[in-house]
């Protein structure tokens, strides 16, 4: 799914792309751009856009890209639309907070994770990937279907934001690992590269140890 | 935006509706339905559909409703994605936070509020009502531009649920007070039927103080 956009911030899509540093996010500059300070957000010929899961729909609505990614077909579209209501209450806030307090808050404060509330977030995050398998991926490959989505897209992104702290949450998941491959095939190789600073924070992480 | 389906259960939509009754959702029956045991969903000639977001995107797309609902333009299109993206982390958790705290968890185990509890998330809903009025309504009547759209009715839908345990969140905000006027007159007769059951709960509290 590649972007005519002229510039680009975002985690997940990095043809042509702007990243933004750590801390970037905080400057007066990028807070022109988003009042809320989050990434990511795209400029699209001065059309500025916030929220990843509204990102990748203009793009595919905008853009002349394979059906799949976004079916037209309402039923088939109203199945994507279905999973991302579903993602922002579940697979986005619980695999968010498994990163944050493995790796965000204790890079900040420098002080030890917070075991306790680590376990609970596990076991939230576990009751989520229990329904994407019972749930979403009980008789399909993909989330929404015989092929991949940018729900597929926004799920894995999530999902491997843990392994910045050097934890695979599909680890004992063969169904989800299986999807995950999938998922990697589908996007080729410009998977690796939205994720290369993860691996790269995964293996300084398994240095120091 | 009138409906034309067969069946359909849930809380903002009413015409030609059936409504579930209280805790019809753990029912055996309507989990086959939703095995989420979740509220609202959609039956549409057999096609089963969850989640009022996306219930009311494929209302939109699929049926002949005026444009003003869902834009099909992409860049007006991605402002109510972003809204809605925006609402399922901010909106939908916090104002529902409230009415679980005031109305749910006292009906149902008997014991008084959690006032430590309350108040944190009505410091956490104040915070997305300044946004609501900061950032979306500062420079237009409804959330996503001139018009009412989806993202109104799903905002408002959250925003009146704590008037059920006797709460008007919008009552110290002249603002919002104002957006929701305009929704009211927007959608007409049908906003005052769609909330008769949290009037009645809201009525009955009164009396009984």
């Amino acid at each position: 799914m590649n972007s005519r956009c002229s510039s680009v911030c975002f985690k997940e899509h990095h043809d042509g792309t702007v990243r933004v540093q750590w801390r970037e996010h905080r400057t007066p500059e990028f807070t022109k751009l988003n009042p809320m300070q989050k990434v990511p957000v795209l400029v699209d010929n001065g059309f500025v856009l916030t929220e990843s899961d509204a990102i990748l729909k203009y793009l595919a609505n905008k853009n002349d890209v394979p059906d799949h990614w976004y079916p037209r077909q309402p039923e088939r579209r109203a199945r994507v639309d279905e999973y991302t209501a579903w993602h922002h209450s579940n697979t986005r806030p619980h695999a968010a907070k498994v990163f944050i307090l493995e790796v965000l808050l204790p890079t900040q404060s420098g002080s030890p994770v917070d075991e306790g509330r680590l376990v609970r977030a596990l076991s939230q995050l576990d009751e989520t990937l229990d329904k994407l398998e019972s749930m979403f991926l009980r008789r399909q490959p993909f989330l929404c279907g015989d092929d991949i989505t940018v729900a597929d897209l926004l799920a894995i992104c999530e999902l491997m934001q843990p392994l910045g702290g050097g934890r695979d949450v599909l680890k004992d998941r063969p169904q989800l690992q299986r999807w995950r491959s999938r998922v990697q095939s589908a996007v080729g190789e410009p998977f690796d590269r939205a994720h290369a600073v993860l691996y790269a924070l995964r293996d300084r992480r398994r240095a120091r140890l």
